[in-house]
């Protein structure tokens, strides 16, 4: 029988490795990208077209105006931070962090997991080449794993037994990069910049583009993307 | 210094009643309502009615279309089920469960409880006179308590250490309804019913009603709704 698992698909580099390892793995994707109000939504544009090109299972696109809650320079008015140097962008929490983001995200590939009959949930998290957010750690990845086995029918009825499946938590991002080039991945076809230009173009100068271009550098491989 | 407080409610007497107690015990009320694609919206209509009455500090109206992603007969084309034994309403998880409802709700309460600086979130949640529902018991809301103070920057670097509140959850129906009218609860504003008529009618008969119109006979009170 075939495995199904909900694959959380932003349009970057990580959520998109993931894909492809999940499917590497034999799952059947359900993929879920969520339109939270981000202000680099061209992301949405780029999962739908990862998602047609790996031809996933199914993909659906939620909206969900987290802006509307939360306050997060990658949803309001508050600019997202420039130049900033790699130490000090893995040790402090920055603004462009979302509160309960994942959380929220876990949740919905719960509900829809549990909907069709799906025990793995893959999320793209990553605890090394990151930007410190509190929701990309394995302590809480484990601590959500344990709610969802009780929050459910399936699991409080022994159907089902959740796992999150967080494959490059403890990757480097050039660990990533590799892994997804080794799978085929087109990271041409990836969005990382959380200030693109109103043509989608990345900055180069935001923590996810320094992220992403120093993991390309590392391992020698030439990014496909342009850079403003 | 004012304490503020996320509260879930939806309109019906659980949440209506917990946000009494949580304005009794000095709150500042935020009160969240989500329209999830539920049957019954008019409940989101009685939640604004009550957030007004009531005067909350803010009422939030959030849409996410829940029903895009589960099955549930609070969503779908599947009958509500009508007319049960109150033993088997208590026993069995019903149709109307609603995939990780819950969850998600408190997910983006705990979003929006970060974004304000508030520790303390309050659900109706009552696993006594409840439907089974697996996300309304007190080893779920423990286990979400522990994942969202590590879920969050406010949680992680220590500077709220979040509480979920179900105040109601060892409270039969008819206790809470005795609770509510001692603090001033005008009932006949709250909306029980998962399967109303067009115009917003209480069918009388769905587990919702029937554990509605126990509780007010329980404490010989009488309930100010009419029923189809």
């Amino acid at each position: 029988m075939t495995k199904k698992a909900v694959i959380l698909l932003s349009g970057g580099i990580d959520s998109t490795t993931t894909l492809a390892l999940a499917k590497d793995q034999g799952y059947e994707s359900y993929c879920l990208t969520i339109n939270y109000g981000q202000k680099h939504r061209i992301e949405i544009f780029k999962a739908k077209q990862i998602s047609q090109l790996i031809k996933v299972k199914q993909h659906k696109i939620l909206n969900i105006d987290l802006s509307s809650l939360v306050n997060s320079a990658l949803t309001g008015a508050d600019k997202v931070p420039k130049d900033r140097n790699i130490n000090k962008i893995k040790k402090d929490i920055p603004t462009t962090y979302v509160p309960a983001r994942n959380t929220v995200f876990l949740s919905l590939a719960l509900a829809w997991a549990e909907s069709i009959g799906a025990a793995d949930i893959f999320i793209g998290a990553n605890a090394v080449d990151y930007s410190g957010y509190p929701d990309c750690r394995p302590e809480y990845l484990l601590a959500f794993t344990k709610m969802a086995n009780l929050a459910t029918k399936a699991g409080v009825e022994g159907m089902l037994r959740y796992r999150i499946h967080a494959p490059l938590i403890e990757f480097t991002k050039a660990e990533i990069i590799r892994q997804g080039l080794s799978l085929g991945v087109d990271y041409s076809m990836t969005h990382s910049c959380y200030d693109p230009s109103p043509q989608g173009m990345a900055c180069g100068a935001c923590d996810s583009c320094i992220l992403r271009r120093k993991g390309f550098v590392e391992i020698g491989a030439l990014d496909p993307l342009n850079y403003a």
